[in-house]
């Protein structure tokens, strides 16, 4: 009864044989199958709790737990701290997720989050992009130019024909390593100044937000000129406070959420009241004919981040670790023979270290 | 940054060196440390939730988080199948813990809680029955003789000098293999029947209550003739209409919570309103001298199970995995030289599979 470990290198090994761009696409379909049958009634998801703290640096550790009835639980445990790349020369969001055989409780596997994290909420704005936003709009403006804005583009470019990307961000390094970071994808990038933000935001066709704007700050950007069939991906906000679209655009837009619940919390749904709200992600996904006027109106994706979409990015990852045969298989429970000894496993036999835990070689 | 994983393997390797007496012994030593200079407000600790279900059979799936302000996060994900032993050969109940860093975010390991969350229950009861058990009390009867029996029963052989142990379970077969179980214990074991019980609960100095007793069937035992000085450890009351000592037992009784907050939705104490609930067990444990007159009347420890102790009993087997040098080291979190790039780290070289993730060769 062992776990499966996907560790960095697994994943690394993972994508290199499937692709970077067959995992988003096939995220993107997993993800749109998820939502277009999803019926509430067969998953319980909480919206998430967390420790908060302002010491040794501001951050925060939360879990997001989803189960699928009768199959799965999955418990995503994701942090931010916004002082990692200065500090720890880490990513400012970090996460593992666990998966739960709810027949028994056995802990089926763990893998890393902090890369799926990344591509899922990618996936997720490309398919609320797909629907909301008119298909020929060839500008994107993002506004926060660090590692999510990288998959945010990612996962457009796999469903728009992008022509150029206007990018701005607070810390002109973080704006100007964006091309290179971003050059695989092949998408002009023109990098904007601070005082060029109004020209930003008019330019896009689709505008993504994903900062890490303080609480309390308020918007990023200014409510001026914009096309009027402007969609955006508001990525940022996933925090009581954390906001990053202006009111007043919110009020003139649909706003579409992925988590209802969560962003009324947590989202740029906060500023609304819940008769503000237009349809969730999932009722666009399930009904996209019935939406398709959308996409001649401005439009929001509040994307808070939901843990059903971390238990289909596990499954995929899972999924391809079976097929491909990588992955690290640990037998990290205590079972013995008899379930009514705890200490019997103490007297098995260690097993050899070359048997224990390593699947596949490597790279191999 | 490599997480550190405590398999079955490294534990049994860690018990083998160190000895699962001494094991015990260290633990109720760090748990009375822990408790004696425990401050409340430099933890954080939310009572637990998680997922119920009835299919595909009863179980439920929770998470216990605690966090030691700007130091750590520990999150025990702890799953209870009555079922498992019979359909799965598996232990009733199954647990693994994680532990962050507040710095960062960072997944420092994760560790097999099944066998610690056997072995802190026993623990903690040792803890409050050397302050509310008479010192003399020689004979504890046990009601439900499971895996957690077996702990409780080693536990308070570690500060008592325990001349008999009575048994009963409701499964025949229980009873009669906890000799066998108990065995390495070296104290006497009678088993007695169902008409037998109250006989059992008179008999006792101590009674330890550990059943699978289903929810809203009330009291495991009837309140008959006791010893005036009988003292109760109450394990097996984890659930919110779960419970096992009858009310007026309780009424007659000291009743000293864990985690008082969660005894009063989930342990004995969910029977009784706050003003009957007596001192908890860190408040036993800063002054033990106030409370010896307890000894001479009848208490009962509400032992729900407190996240302070999981994180307690891991940062101890990470102790002596770091002495001992055993263990795993992972590294799961996808991160690499630059932060703002989700992708960098797929252009990594891979590791040599030797290198990774072992660190001790098992048994060596």
């Amino acid at each position: 009864m062992k776990t499966i470990i996907l560790t960095v290198d697994d994943i690394r090994h993972i994508a290199q044989k499937v692709s970077l761009n067959r995992l988003m696409d096939d995220l993107i379909e997993r993800l749109t199958q998820t939502f277009a049958t999803y019926e509430s009634e067969k998953y319980v998801c909480p919206t998430r709790d967390g420790f908060t703290y302002d010491e040794p640096y501001t951050g925060l550790v939360e879990w997001m737990p989803i189960m699928a009835q009768g199959s799965q639980a999955t418990i995503k445990v994701v942090s931010y701290h916004p002082e990692n790349p200065n500090v720890h020369q880490l990513p400012t969001i970090l996460a593992t997720t666990s998966a739960y055989d709810t027949a028994s409780g056995h802990l089926l596997g763990l893998t890393d989050s902090t890369f799926l994290t990344a591509l899922r909420t990618g996936a997720a704005s490309a398919i609320a992009s797909r629907i909301l936003a008119r298909p020929n709009g060839g500008t994107i403006g993002l506004i926060g130019a660090g590692a999510q804005a990288i998959t945010q583009l990612h996962a457009l470019t796999r469903v728009f024909e992008l022509k150029q990307a206007l990018i701005f961000d607070t810390d002109p390094q973080t704006s100007h390593s964006f091309a290179e970071r971003a050059g695989f994808l092949g998408v002009p990038v023109e990098v904007l100044s601070q005082s060029q933000l109004g020209e930003l935001v008019s330019r896009a066709d689709i505008l993504c937000t994903a900062t890490s704007n303080e609480v309390g700050v308020g918007a990023v950007f200014n409510d001026d000129t914009c096309k009027p069939w402007l969609h955006i991906n508001a990525v940022g906000s996933d925090f009581p406070g954390k906001t990053e679209v202006p009111l007043s655009l919110l009020k003139r837009s649909v706003v579409c959420p992925d988590f209802p619940e969560q962003a009324m919390k947590e989202g740029e749904c906060q500023q609304l009241s819940p008769s503000q709200v237009g349809p969730s992600l999932v009722e666009l996904v399930k009904r996209p004919s019935a939406y398709q006027h959308l996409t001649d109106t401005i439009t929001v994706f509040d994307s808070t981040g939901w843990a059903l979409e971390d238990q289909v990015a596990m499954q995929m990852m899972l999924d391809y670790a079976t097929d491909l045969k990588i992955g690290h298989f640990l037998q990290i429970e205590s079972v013995s023979a008899d379930p009514k000894d705890p200490y019997l496993f103490l007297k098995d036999k260690p097993k050899s270290p070359n048997l224990n835990g390593h699947y596949a070689i490597q790279g191999a």
